[in-house]
């Protein structure tokens, strides 16, 4: 067993990302005919069609026309506009007409990621029959794992798995082994839909039909496996604060990925701006007391933390389909419960730490008691509103048809550090006043 | 087509997760057989076990028996301690010695989610002998869309797809066809390294080996689109700056969420007493110009926001392999690029708003012109600080060997909180000295 060739090969796989562009095309350049092509299959859409572009024309015909119809599409959605047509003249007159089909979806539609070479049987054929008819077509189909039982019009009228076919008596008729409660999204089904029956389902192949319930192609799991990894870097990428990325990290260009992360990081910082107009309300309070200045990072970044968590948590739980909309309130009273256990908890510390300092030796003045409970109970009336925003945010965002995966860590703790300073302010009020203030 | 009845259990399988456990079971009692077996199936192995603990013991016994043995292995792992054997012993002999087996890997492991059911195949048949045989023993398998091709001693020597098997001359031979690189993976090989082997090569099961390329079983890759998802979840809420949760959100009891969150928090809040710390020593500066005080949340909330964003960047290409350990030089350059471009983007911002604040009658006083620039040189510092922290710990952390996605946005900002500040008042006093400090 060769295994040897297979490690080297994989080796390379993982060093790709971290190669620059030329790199690649000469490492490309430097392997065997068989590795090169089990290499440039193993490669996302994107990078095949890098190393396309690269190629001279008789070898791009080679490269493009051993690739499926919708990997095809795929390399040449990635290529710029006015390459396109060029590359799609490289393919054979019948896959240029699939592949034309496949772009006219979007890239994120079952429709886009759909392969139009899925297995037919008619519904008054025998198993034997059927067996046959896929022994013959096998090799130009994405899978014949299932195969789809049409009319003449292409309407679909079941599925069978191709295990059932085969373990089936031989002169059984398809229509009476066939599943009739098929499965099925539409082409314009949003692939994050599509990758989520997968999920609930096990599936294979999912088919994509039109309104009349005519078969257009089928979306096989290996595609949808991407489609997994893709939305949950898009997911995360907002939630850390920025618009989502739409090439790998190391590929993408050095004024695109400012312009990703500076609209929100300026939108943050103006929104926190109200922070300063916060604060000069609370001038003269701190020039009274400057010791109360001294916890108010420590007060609102409490709020911030316990935001993050439970943004994450509710916008998670949503993405996953385990939380609705509707469970706005089962979720709103367990997290007003955690809200006050956690600032409990941060109070107790946070009274400890005050009072210990004190005792060996700190400076926070005859008064510290004082300002001991005036940051404890800020602590939890904060950390409350920091647990209750963060775990509504992702709702009113729902609500309003936003993405939910925009309640970021930094905008929870933005919209938590203004009330955070108003409380943490008024509670000293209350507490100091006569004595400090 | 009875999509009907598919789309009513759907309906049911969406409400699922926000049913309390009473209401699960009464709802699964009011379904048909049939409809029962397909809910039962078609869930989780957590709420498959929590089901079949609610069952009388004769009905536990059909719905046990009706799962193939790794989906049986998880849901006996999924009850507790003392429910264990009493599961195990409603098995059929045969199933009761292969779950035993898949019990004694970790759940996480390829050993915990292989299936011990996959075709078997001698090198010496010819492909009408193997499909013939295959055909006879299908049903029992896991999958037939791959054939493992061993020796006397189960040693794996290649793979046939079926496909491929379908479509050879029926008279060649399986050792002639079969592929002799396979890809395999051993039994301790960690899931995530597994699923990251399924995206990358497009597979559709991967084969277990133990040390001398013995043949322990198969992993599917129906079974790995719950591990994209499971660890998608893990990431995202260490990066939320929690302790990842094992049961969906609204199953994990209240007192282990708290946990699960407490002890992050506390440690953040212990970090951030440092800002407190640091903040004693600038209270001179603050008695003496207590408008500084006004824009320490503005500054420090720009570095965690900026370093959030560049952590949750890097842990994600980490994630996804883009980025490996010794590309953190290519990284850090970048993103010293980024921070001082971001940090001179929100200088000018917050430059602009200090001006036309006292130009429209704000109270900054006379200096306002130099605390602009306090301000705006500090926020370069602080953003190119925060940006250069949060890309670069993930890497310390998987340097020692720990999990990058713990550099969550709430770590970072409690990193860069203390730095801003020190910053912050540092560029201060180097600007107002002599004017108002």
């Amino acid at each position: 067993m060769t295994t040897k060739a297979v490690y080297e090969l994989e080796e390379l796989f993982r060093k790709w990302p971290s190669l620059s562009e030329e790199e690649r095309y000469a490492t490309f350049r430097s392997l065997t005919r068989d590795q090169r092509e089990d290499l440039f299959l193993d490669l996302s859409s994107h990078d095949q069609a890098e190393l396309i572009l690269a190629m001279p024309e008789h070898e791009r015909r080679t490269y493009l026309r051993i690739l499926p119809p919708d990997d095809a599409a795929d390399v040449i959605q990635h290529a710029p506009e006015e390459e396109r047509g060029k590359l799609l003249d490289l393919l054979t007159p019948a896959a240029r007409r699939e592949v034309r089909a496949l772009l006219a979806y979007a890239e994120d539609e079952a429709g886009g990621v759909m392969s139009p070479r899925f297995a037919r049987l008619r519904p008054d054929m025998t198993v034997d029959e059927a067996i046959a008819y896929l022994r013959l077509q096998g090799r130009q189909l994405e899978t014949i794992y299932y195969a789809y039982v049409l009319d003449q019009e292409q309407h679909l009228l079941g599925v069978v798995s191709f295990r059932e076919l085969f373990t089936a008596p031989g002169d059984a008729m398809v229509a009476d082994i066939m599943e009739k409660d098929v499965i099925a999204v539409r082409e314009d089904t949003d692939q994050e839909e599509v990758a989520r029956l997968f999920s609930t389902y096990d599936l294979v192949a999912i088919p994509v039909i039109d309104d009349e319930k005519r078969i257009k192609g089928i979306v096989t799991v290996d595609d949808i496996v991407d489609v997994f990894q893709e939305e949950a870097s898009e997911d995360m990428q907002k939630m850390g604060g920025m618009q989502a990325l739409e090439e790998p990290y190391l590929e993408t260009g050095f004024w695109q990925m400012l312009r990703k992360r500076a609209g929100w990081l300026s939108l943050l910082f103006v929104g926190e701006m109200l922070t300063a107009t916060a604060m000069s309300r609370y001038e003269a309070e701190i020039a009274q007391a400057v010791v109360l200045a001294v916890f108010i990072p420590l007060i609102i970044s409490s709020g911030g933390n316990s935001g993050s968590q439970a943004s994450t948590l509710v916008i998670r739980a949503m993405a996953l389909g385990e939380v609705r909309l509707r469970d706005w309130w089962r979720v709103a009273s367990r997290e007003i419960l955690s809200g006050l256990g956690l600032g409990a908890l941060l109070a107790a510390i946070g009274f400890a730490r005050i009072v210990l300092w004190h005792a060996l030796g700190g400076s926070y003045g005859q008064h510290f008691l004082l300002i001991a409970s005036a940051v404890a109970l800020s602590l939890i009336g904060v950390v409350l509103f920091g647990t209750l925003t963060g775990s509504m945010l992702p709702f009113a965002l729902r609500g309003l048809g936003l993405d939910p995966a925009s309640a970021s860590a930094p905008l929870v703790a933005t919209m938590v550090d203004v009330t955070g300073l108003i409380i943490y302010f008024n509670v000293a009020a209350f507490i100091l006043r006569g004595a400090l203030l």
